[in-house]
């Protein structure tokens, strides 16, 4: 099954246990001829440790690599392309500096604003999470380097995350927290999958069988090697049964291996699939190409592009791009001493930095005020300088951002605002000065609604990179024009985030109430307001759409195609956004979910015609009782538009359903008989009491009675005893095949 | 245990086992001296079946008998003593009627708006309900017949009733769905328990053995009988075995629970401990005072006081009271034809009805119109007069209302609106005439956002009994001040209700997916603006609040004591209510819960003090790690006002928590070891690595330390072993008892 140079067949159990572990906490074990293989930190740059690590965890010291946009801002970008060239070029690195697998991409989902590790996922849903992990997975996995999708699965906080049960019911599992996992798994075949620290309905992930070996390889296919997060495992002999098959890093008890396969508590062929799989890694490692270096200034410049196609536009009243020989006051100490990554296990020591004084200061006139100190301490003096410089200047560019601290693996955020001191000195800029544009450096979303009538353009800048700073120039002076796009929605409170009341949870657990309803499938549905809402984002040219074209091409199969125009005088990129809706009064599902995207660039007068498959699957939802996914039959529209609140086309589309038809049983309703092709001709020619409660009786009893199993008409006395019920339902199934 | 009279030791297997089941529908089984008894319909007035019934269902027909305001207004009038008033008269009807066992009070929480039962609960809160419960059946029972309390438990929706799982936490069950049935199985001891028809987390009430004997039985200490619903039981063994004492109505499945006893998959003695309750229940009918009939005027009086203290005054701009002299036009078919009492198992055939056409046109100079008709068809002619009548008229009293067919067991509503021909009537009646009154009839709350502007008074008259015509006029012309306040939140929009996204559910499942956040614990705690908010009502006078005198009397006992006065000049009722509240940035918990209330009535000018107490239980949570309830220490707020959002006096208190100290273990943090007290000496004096720790490296490397369990740390080489681990935890534990 597994495709292996090697087998671990002539290995001891002894030997085979110990491939199980790695040898320290960066390299899996050698055996015999088996040798051991790298695995580098590195979604967004590979982070290859030094020795004499600087700090308790070592996680700030190590040797420099390019740092790439974090996901946050490359999943901005909508753009697939983008994503599996970054891909190809971490991959040279990580090659260049010895490291077979990166452990990335993070593919979690965006649950709640406050996750202090959202700069390192992609966004609040599925398909984007999906389509943009596949495509790094791809890049990186093109010059033989693995990836390795984390963290599987449901780890979308921070807050007591290695012993917190996520409690999520299955639909909700399916429909919103494994699809991506899935998507990649599927179509990206990474070389490993990192379970995640967290237990899920109260099983650890690392020792979950149903998640590790029933989801991903049985019914996904996966075939790569299962790989623990770092100090993931409990319990070594659960977690190797329930299809984990590497704990990193090792915790020295192979021997727990050993003794439970000889007291018959452990199968031995889950040591011998767990070794071959990790022989497996290193036949892969060993057929990698490899390299000695990397072009770094072609990789910053690449990093700059990123950067570029990731930054969104939320608002502008036509003060950008600015215009030429306009004085600007450049406020704020962000625009010099940039955040353009998180902390945790995804920092990267870059190879060079960019910052966006600099960059801005080449090209205009411009002067600089840091108007307030980064650890959020009041300072009157570098308020009042700014205030001056603004007062002096005909825009301000003011560089507001969230402190250094509050972003990291390892802890969530509490608020969404931006500190204080940085508010309050927006306040006297905007009185200042006539034009303000904001400049925003934050890995998770921050609040807007109060403080953004004071300023006339919002750019949101993320976390860019090392190279975010000439990018965020380029933007600002209109070099590019912006073309990133939200992928979480921005709302204006916290108290209006879905997961608000059950986040982060408590007592060991976390309850995901909202269900299926994450980002824009909960703000949509109830129509509540939002700052700005998911897919949304400015361009400084206007799109166009027109002569949508949706139709059937097969069973359960739909194309969907419309025209892109830029009927503006720039060139830019529109990301064209595909959902399907369904709209009712109570309702059953979330009232739209996104299935396909397209980033296009057009020349201005330049037209386009984009072209979006569906099948069955993407209008399916996941049914707990059947176990599966499950379409209905009826109609659905497809909203062709450039964000979830702008929907520019649409078109109604019908299916068939998939088929499948309600079993009647003694427990079926009346209604579920009465509506029944088979069951309601049998009802009613061998049952006139039914008819009769059809159509007698007052409307509100007819109601009553329909909601009632047929089975329990005999206790209210209608004469429906069992044995009529069991002959009614031996003619329904009769009629369901004879008929 | 249980006290009987006589028990069941001298009867056979079959015998006892024939007494778990009835001899039909309304009565239980005679076995040898032990009599039959007769249960009866009748949460708001006894439902004595006919005969020959005129229904499919029977629910239609039966012997005329008082029919009082059900639940929503009852419970609405927030008024205990009245309650017990009402309990006592339906005491004496039952017995008359010959009926042993009333099947009420239904306390279910009413999660959602929607449910087509709401008319037959009494509120959104726990504690509302629980205290008007409780006075009920106090009431019943004071004079001998049996209360039955239902439906046990979770059973907040018609839709698929006989099916649907409630999925639930047990959080949520504990501090939300359970504690109304708790506090009057503790302080009412009802005769009876009748279990619902639900599932709750995938079994059945009537089979749930964790319900029926660990919660209520072993934990509340409940010795009635438990009923079934009426068609509840799906397998009679499993309930039986569950704690389910009495099948209703039978199956003739007797034989089922001899053979399991036989075939030993049954415990005999689970037969003889139900047999005995069932005896014990005929031993109680047995002693009862019985009455031969009861004084019709009286209780006719009584329903209509009750129905005076029970209507809502919404809102009203001094059109009300309707001052002496002004011409009415007293719109709408509803002020003739009431809507008193809505469809199913509760509904009674009165002994007179009043309408409040009569009522009004008895004292004043009025004109009626029907205005619309009342299956929702328009009718251009009934309108045109209406409006015409309104045109002539100084005051237009517009009778707004549900259609009938709306509102019943068995099913659910989909909308919140009322129909479209009565907005629209009443739009064109406040063009035509200068003020406008509107009286709602209604069982479920109605949306009042989009028309309210065209009423200058709102009465919410809810479904209200025979008396309630007459009740309604009292209150129009000012004859008593409305006291009325809402036991439930009305919402701006259906969508803005905390249960929309997950009602009525699918699939056989219903997720209470906002957990124990229903009605105003929702809306309060996000901030949310709601039409009116729980506890609201006004009235003809005004009254002050003050002199709070908020104390410890033990541990954690409080008593809070403030003053009333009637600053108007007309007597009137008051509720004053009491929340304990925790204003939290993230919640862990509702931001405040009714904790007390008190109804006082108040001559002009004069004044009282109103006392509550609050024990440890009123501001503890449900820990579901511990099993049980948890007060930690800390303070909290009490607030007493005039209703959940109006507020007018605030008191902070403290509590020492309940004494429980967490037991540190190598899977707790690092941060709960740096909060312990003992385990901080341990951890700093054994351990210079940790002490480094807490205060080396950059904050957001300690947040993401603080989060690491202490046995995790070895795997990222800090030294913590787990030898060390072990030993740390053998100190902090002989710390705990040692110092």
């Amino acid at each position: 099954m597994t495709q292996t140079d090697r087998d671990s067949a002539r290995l001891t159990l002894e030997e085979r246990a110990s491939l199980t572990s790695g040898r320290d906490t960066w390299h899996t074990e050698q055996v015999r001829d088996v040798p051991a293989i790298t695995l580098a930190d590195g979604p967004h740059g590979v982070r290859r440790q030094n020795r004499g690590s600087g700090d308790a965890l070592g996680l700030t010291d190590s040797v420099p690599a390019t740092c790439f946009p974090p996901a946050v801002a490359l999943g901005s970008s909508w753009d697939a392309d983008l994503a599996r060239r970054v891909g190809e070029a971490l991959a040279r690195e990580a090659s260049a500096l010895g490291a077979d697998v990166l452990l990335g991409p993070g593919v979690n989902i965006k649950r709640s604003p406050l996750c202090g590790r959202n700069f390192e996922y992609f966004s609040e849903d599925p398909h984007v999470s999906g389509v943009m992990g596949a495509a790094l997975v791809a890049g990186i996995q093109s010059r033989g380097i693995g990836a390795c999708v984390k963290h599987f699965a449901v780890n979308n906080q921070e807050t007591d995350r290695m012993r917190i049960s996520a409690d999520v019911d299955e639909q909700t599992l399916r429909e919103i927290y494994l699809p991506a996992f899935e998507h990649i798994v599927r179509t990206a075949a990474p070389a490993m999958v990192m379970c995640s620290y967290n237990k899920i309905n109260g099983v650890y992930a690392s020792e979950n069988p149903w998640l590790l070996t029933e989801v991903l390889r049985e019914q996904w296919g996966f075939d790569g090697a299962v790989v623990s997060d770092w100090g993931a495992v409990n319990d070594r002999v659960a977690a190797l049964a329930a299809g984990l098959d590497l704990e990193m890093p090792p915790t020295r008890t192979d021997h727990e291996i050993v003794d439970a396969v000889r007291a018959g508590r452990l199968d031995e062929d889950a040591v011998t699939r767990a070794a071959d799989r990790v022989i497996a890694l290193a036949d892969r490692a060993g057929r990698a190409e490899r390299f000695d270096d990397w072009d770094v200034d072609a990789h910053h410049e690449l990093a700059r592009e990123a950067a570029r196609g990731s930054i969104v536009l939320l608002k502008n009243d036509g003060v950008l791009p600015l215009a030429a020989g306009r004085r600007l006051a450049v406020v704020g100490e962000l625009a010099r001493t940039p955040r353009y990554q998180g902390h945790g296990s995804s920092h990267v020591v870059p190879t060079r930095l960019d910052n966006a004084w600099d960059a801005l200061r080449a090209g205009t006139a411009a002067t600089f005020a840091a108007g307030y100190r980064l650890d959020g301490e009041p300072d009157a003096s570098l308020a009042a300088e700014a205030v001056a410089a603004a007062a002096s200047a005909d825009v301000a560019v003011v560089f507001l951002g969230l402190p250094d601290e509050a972003e990291s693996e390892g802890f969530d955020r509490t608020t969404l605002d931006l500190p204080a001191v940085q508010t309050d000195l927006l306040r006297r800029v905007a009185a200042a000065c006539p034009e303000v544009v904001v400049v925003l450096a934050n890995g998770g979303v921050v609040s807007v609604a109060e403080w953004q009538d004071a300023a006339g353009a919002v750019l949101e800048g993320w976390l860019p990179g090392q190279a975010g700073g000439s990018a965020i120039a380029d933007l600002l002076l209109g070099v590019h024009s912006p073309s990133g796009r939200l992928t979480e929605t921005i709302p204006n409170r916290l108290a209006d985030v879905p997961s608000h009341l059950h986040f982060p949870g408590a007592d060991g657990h976390v309850v995901y109430g909202e269900g299926r309803y994450v980002g824009y499938r909960y703000y949509d549905t109830l129509g509540r307001d939002v700052a700005y809402p998911f897919g949304h984002g400015l361009s400084y040219t206007r799109f166009e759409y027109s002569d949508l074209d949706a139709r059937e091409t097969g069973p359960n199969a739909w194309t969907v195609e419309a025209t892109i125009a830029n009927a503006g005088d720039r060139a830019a990129h529109e990301v064209v956004q595909l959902y399907v809706a369904f709209d009712e009064e109570l309702p059953t599902r979330p009232r739209h979910e996104l299935r396909g995207f397209a980033k296009v660039g057009l020349a201005p007068g330049e037209r386009t015609r984009v072209r979006f498959e569906l099948t069955g699957r993407d209008i399916a939802q996941w049914s707990p009782s059947r176990g599966g996914w499950r379409v209905d039959a009826g109609t659905f529209t497809v909203e062709v538009g450039a964000s979830s609140r702008d929907i520019r086309l649409r078109a109604e589309l019908s299916t068939p359903g998939d088929g499948h038809v309600m079993t009647l049983g003694p427990m079926s309703t009346l209604g579920e008989w009465l509506d029944h092709p088979v069951g309601s001709r049998v009802l009613k020619s061998r049952l006139s009491a039914a008819a009769g409660l059809a159509s007698q009786g007052p409307p509100a009893l007819l109601a009553l009675a329909r909601g009632i199993p047929l089975a329990k008409f005999s206790t209210f006395g209608i004469g429906l005893t069992g044995d009529v019920v069991d002959d009614l339902v031996a003619a329904v199934q009769a009629g369901d095949t004879g008929s």
